[in-house]
């Protein structure tokens, strides 16, 4: 940690600074410039309130030198993490390809779906059973009915599944789902990041509204300081000023995080634009610029789903997308 | 629920979706323009999916025209909603002054402040014993024990008392506490947000990072479904691009929700900015565009406070800022 | 336009509302629902003031239901324009590779350039002659010298030239240009795009740090107004919350003004990321989502650059990214 | 400045970075950390191209200790800049009430508004002659005709006169107007601030859409750079993910910028929010956390405005309002 201090400030508030930092255990490195005092701080830095410091009248900047997240820092772990879910492999140059409807509504729907879903190329099956919905009046998800309904898709197809769990007491429930997403609202649920992270489950972590990568590092941070390795990220859209579609895709995260971090990231187009007809140019862009998967909402009766079919594609348009993204990724090699 | 056609749809496609929602149960008003056609939705809208509609081919846009939220709404509640908190009311006319440490740290701190803040004239005592931390290797709080300081504080000072709350499962722990405050980051925590709704305790919202009023209302909404209407509304400041204070405080937002909905709405000027002499200007400009109260983070000692000392107040600054406040109420009655 | 009442409207406000709304030589198309009234303008409603009529008390809310972009709109031009420079076309399956320095410093420095993004794919030469800077005291450019300098490459190497215009009343010195820019910051300078609209010369037109499509496309507007319809869109970043990069690059904006306008959209990632490592993946990414072409910071040494070397590829770089994204074109075609 | 770097630099390249730096005539400091290297530059580091040595592949970070701004700057300039306009002082403890409609339409018009905001506490007048629309079929103002009038309101009142220019062209149009207003859309117009710096004139600046506060400053900077002193800074709403309101008042941005500049600092509630019944809580808001003045749009006959009337208020409602903003001043002295 470096902190800057003001140009005029008296020797005795910066020795009395320096004491404090001291008294922390800390060593302080101290380089007098000719318009401004300079400290580095030597040690376990972790604990200092930066804003605190920072708040003091003689101090004009503190700059954090080493980043806050360890277990998910490339830094410390140069290789691709490969998270392995029923024999599909995610990261580490493998491509996966989930996909499935936005929420599980019947046997015959969700069977139909991972069907043709599978037929299409998809190697995993998603499907809402809890829903997070803005509106307490909007349709919550079949619950345990609907994972009941998932594992049923899966045995019929071999396909692993992939549902949002939204409360730490609901985990009975998922004991036999095969990963683990937790929602771009949950992002910041700490205590259940906390909960799944003692878990040896898969965890697709969505990147909140407006969090930063750094926040999205930390929040993967607390499932892997639970000794949970296996994190896959998940780049779903940013909340901006842009109005023409739900979120603004920040698709330039894929390869800053895959520089910051050895887990892997993939894509969702269907939530980041809302439109069906958005989804393929954002899902061959998000495989061309290096992402290690694509989640994406496919429905066989839009027009009737319960929520969200506006961005659902259909399974002969899903296996259209598949044969492109292929190509792209061939092309990027 | 108004949807606009586009101008070059067959009649063929428009019958079809005419049927459709005819199937639902909805009255259709067709009115043919010069133009467009533009279909009026009557009857219960609540359960149609917008998105859905807004994606048919056919479909120029769509616009709902009754809000989503009914129990916060003012138009059905024209009077405002007065909270009752161990005999200090929050809402319609009257003034709260929330105040406290960022964390509760020892029986000798938390009773020292809110002797301090009470003088200072607080009426409320606010103290975290379950922080929220973006890392997880930062300072969580002193939990059970932390709750048990803010009673002793309340005991020795007769000031009912507020603190966060972040998970259902820790509801028992804060069967004695007088306000459940629910942080930004849970705002759309749903389960949680269920789960208090089922208390009968006043609960302090926090507005979400990233959220709209309206999805702040919807939040409300989950609460007071529930049978709680004690719900108390905060704005601590927004998430954009500006890049000099913490957050950016949203002060329009306090007049905007008095017009939509009859709940209190109180102020956090810390956290909003992060900086501890930007809390009066903006605790006074808060008092000034009608907030029903603020909450302010005081600390006798910031140089040592675990966390967030940055923006704390020393209580003789909490002091003069109580004194200002009441004068600015005084001059815009 | 449609203008939704209030509820509880009384008879007198409404008819004093429609009244005003046919003096403006508008026809007026009543629909009065079960719950509330609904009003339709006929007519031309360009000149109707949305916030004026949304400010009214009786008044829910307004929708404007048909664009006020006319020239641009694909709506009434569905064929795709193609813009012609010096033998290359730009839009309608075209691809175009635009290269070149940040800024033009001397006559070796740009020829070298030339020659190098020439033989690595370019098609167009890119150089900044005017240079918009945040700060008085940075690096403004060689203004004329350096478009003197820029004729010169372009003799030598056969490539069209592309340089920024900061104000109309350098008009003369751009005589010979090929294409004008007209950067982020004069996206809304209505006065210089008046006045390239009165020209005959392509506009290569950036969207501004924090413009919606619409605001964009009313700026192409104002060029087209003016008679000259060689306008070419560029997404070049927006500014959101996020901090790790520049800007966000929002590459959902090239389908979606596909979608909505028949002018040639390109995207700029060097400005869009500000790192050149992040230049290659986010380049076959916009040539994924369907892009018609590319405008690249290319630089012979980035280290003596006098700005923006950051984010500049050497042309060996460049060589090996035009030919991954004649690849990627192929794979998604 | 400061240039951290990273861990596993090698001495060769360490020593190549530094005399680079050596070359441009900069004192570099060395200090090396238990666990990196950080370099202190000493000299004019005004040229130093920060994003190219923040690109370098051996530089975790760089940080610019000193602020570029300089003429603006309270560190340089303690105490507070009055303008003086026509008798009325701005800033240092005096406030300016500037009212007026938004468009000059008629002589009737500006002079019934003129006198009437007058007698309500007006000590300058708005108006505008340009008018920078978003479409270019939209109303663009009376251009000479509007400063013709505004003249004779002045004449008629004694109030000095504001009002906005859009292109240097015009300057001499603007030879008798008393304070020239810079657009939000015009705050990096580079060219423009330039050519109002060579006049001797007051300049209104108003904040861009999405302009951080340092770059607020460094516009100003721009216009003082030329000579001209006479710069007031204006708050008018920044652009963000919030949908209730046109844009987010940002009024911690006042006692901010109080803190970085000497500069009077006013602020455009009407502008910000664009709904006229939420500029009375704002403006008393902006008065209460020390802004130096306000700039508020009133008309007398909203209805018929021929533009942005949904955000003006009428004369009566100005009267009461100036009536409020004198207590509130009195209460937060």
């Amino acid at each position: 940690m470096i902190i800057v201090l003001k140009p005029d400030t008296q020797k005795p508030q910066k020795e009395k600074l320096i004491d404090w930092l001291k008294d922390m255990g800390l060593g302080v490195h101290i380089s007098d410039g000719a318009y401004q005092t300079v400290l580095g701080l030597i040690g376990d830095t972790s604990e200092v309130d930066m804003d605190l410091i920072a708040s003091l009248d003689i101090v004009d900047s503190v700059k954090r030198v080493s980043e806050q997240f360890k277990c998910c820092n490339r830094k410390f772990h140069p290789d691709d993490t490969v998270v392995e879910v029923g024999g599909v492999k995610i990261g580490g140059g493998n491509f996966c390809m989930i996909a499935g409807p936005c929420s599980v509504e019947s046997e015959e729907q969700i069977i139909g779906i991972a069907k043709a879903v599978k037929a299409a190329g998809a190697n995993l099956l998603r499907g809402g059973a809890f829903k997070p919905r803005t509106s307490p009046y909007d349709f919550q998800g079949l619950h345990a009915t609907g994972i009941e309904l998932l594992k049923a898709a899966r045995a019929e197809t071999g396909l692993p599944i992939v549902t949002e769990i939204m409360s730490a007491t609901d985990l009975d429930l998922f004991a036999d789902v095969d990963v683990l997403q937790i929602g771009a609202r949950n992002m910041q649920n700490f205590d259940l990041l906390r909960e799944v992270g003692k878990t040896n489950k898969p965890i697709l972590l969505k990147r909140g509204l407006a969090a930063t990568l750094k926040e999205l590092l930390m929040s993967a941070e607390y499932i892997m300081a639970g000794g949970n390795e296996k994190v896959i990220l998940c780049e779903r859209g940013i909340r901006t000023y842009s109005d023409y579609l739900r979120n603004t895709l920040d698709l330039s995260a894929v390869p800053m995080l895959h520089e910051l971090t050895h887990l892997p990231v993939i894509v969702d187009p269907s939530h980041a634009t809302g439109i069906s007809r958005m989804v393929p140019p954002m899902a061959v862009a998000a495989a061309a610029c290096g992402a290690d998967g694509l989640i994406i909402e496919v429905h066989n009766d839009p027009l009737h789903a319960l929520c969200d079919g506006a961005q659902s594609l259909r399974p002969e348009e899903y296996a259209r997308l598949a044969a492109k993204i292929g190509a792209v990724r061939e092309a990027v090699k």
